[in-house]
């Protein structure tokens, strides 16, 4: 197979296009992925400031990257989760990214903001880690961009990601978390709008765009998710990948085109009854918010846990 | 683990439902459960005249053996298909089963009434199997029950059967589908009800009954099925089900449940447009119904085909 666009070698065999492309061409082929993914959803435009959420790792430095070449105004922020070798090396990778060219950075650090870590959390609320860690992200992404005024919040998900949140919704039919699938979640209720724009994108794509862009992420998983059902369902989709290429978009993009708009009701219509957080004034429908509960709950159980002091 | 129900030495260990059961009661699970599925989606009852469609495998048989231990009135039909010893052998053991305990077993060949068998339809069409092959069991089993005056048709599709489709239509979000999968189609149009009542049993239920009541069924899966997706979405949903046992059940029933309602709309609403097939009169779309059209096709197909004959 040679290049489909200049017919010289190829680099990279996309099996889902059937189709092979060259270093250049690949790297034009995922930035117009992403422009079309941007015009398509409307997600925004040149003039608004875009916060990516960076968390070290291929997608999002790459989808950092893929903004800035396409000309959009995009910074970082990453967040320190706590997560002992693996948070340090992952805020590592995201600062030496900025640092070399020069990019905004935001970094927040959870420990030191709330006095806890994703692993105390986890230990505390008895929950799986990514539960925590995923509401503790949302909520510093819609603090952090509206303290700094940005327009819009993006993600580095990609087809891969967004294929099993939804094989997991389908799984179990929550029809509530199917209503609210989709690659642009609009602003509202002081939420800033939260986009995707990787979605048509696979992880073998943005693994690939890393290397032949010379961009250093960290390889590993996060030790905390090991054996959690989306990894299990990312196996299942890439078994039904491997017999037909192109399944995953099929599943994705079928869903986004012919069924979403059936769940539309199904969100449960929350909108109307939200109230402010008493203790951060962020949207909630409960006095304290569903993070706020967690702060307190944490640092509660580290109090109450801590060895006694000897009171000289 | 012992018996759920008497405590005594176990022979299955069901894992969705983390219980075992001796021989007995585990006969009377099976029997409850198709007798709780009839009940809910009201099926049919004591005074319906009931057609199973019998393969020789271990679905059809058992489904007629428990219908006829919970008391109902049921006939069998058994369709020759043409697939070489296949179909010999799956006749044989319908055959053998109605034989041994006295029961009315209607048998038709489709290459006595029709002149063509499943291969030579796959040939002359180009299309899987499968296409040629449900599209004829369809059209024989509406035909035999109208002309015999049954009430409801009856097939032996399980849990796994229903699970796979399922997951085949979900992957391609094909909602015209999704709109009618359901273990009951309605009397309408000159067509026979048609019910699934082993919905809730498993493959693996299926074939330990027909071990435990002595009912010999042909175990080779159908040799022109091989490679076809349905088996491929069943090995997906077997992954799924080892890792969370009950995740069939909870995807089929929770469509049906919580889903199944949002795609009533995408059906096609053909039911007011259809017209008489000229040649058999079912109901059809066209002037001539996809089987009549098959039969036409293949005959064809054979003829312009056939070695010339030396007129003497």
């Amino acid at each position: 197979m040679k290049c489909r666009v200049c017919e010289g070698p190829p680099v990279i065999e996309i099996r889902q296009h059937n189709a092979a492309f060259c270093q250049e061409h690949f790297l034009r082929f995922c930035r117009s992925q992403v422009e079309k993914t941007i015009h398509k959803f409307k997600m925004f435009g040149h003039d608004d400031r875009i916060l990516v959420a960076v968390s070290g790792g291929k997608d999002s430095l790459a989808l950092w990257d893929i903004l800035l070449e396409l000309g959009y105004r995009a910074d970082g922020l990453v967040i320190g989760l706590g997560i002992g070798d693996y948070s340090d090396a992952s805020t590592a990778k995201a600062r030496a990214f900025a640092t070399e060219r020069d990019l905004v950075l935001h970094e927040y650090v959870l420990e030191d903001e709330h006095g806890f870590t994703v692993p105390s959390a986890t230990k505390a609320t008895g929950r799986v880690p990514c539960s925590a860690c995923g509401l503790s992200k949302r909520h510093i992404f819609d603090a952090v961009a509206k303290r700094e005024a940005y327009d819009v919040v993006v993600t580095g998900h990609n087809l891969d990601d967004e294929a099993a949140v939804l094989l997991g919704n389908v799984a179990r039919w929550q029809t509530d978390y199917l209503a609210r699938q989709s690659p642009v979640l609009p602003e509202g209720n002081g939420f800033p709008r939260k986009t995707k724009p990787l979605v048509r994108l696979s992880e073998r794509d943005m693994a690939a765009y890393c290397v032949l862009r010379g961009i250093d992420y960290i390889v590993e998983e996060c030790p905390m998710a090991i054996g959690n059902k989306h990894l299990e369902y990312k196996d299942v989709l890439n078994t039904m990948e491997v017999a037909s290429p192109g399944a995953k978009h099929n599943f994705y993009f079928g869903f986004l085109d012919r069924a979403a708009v059936h769940f539309q009701g199904d969100d449960g219509g929350s909108d109307g009854e939200l109230t402010r957080c008493t203790r951060c004034g962020s949207a909630s429908s409960n006095d304290v918010c569903s993070f706020c509960r967690l702060v307190e709950h944490t640092v509660a159980v580290e109090i109450s846990t801590a060895p006694a002091k000897i009171i000289e």
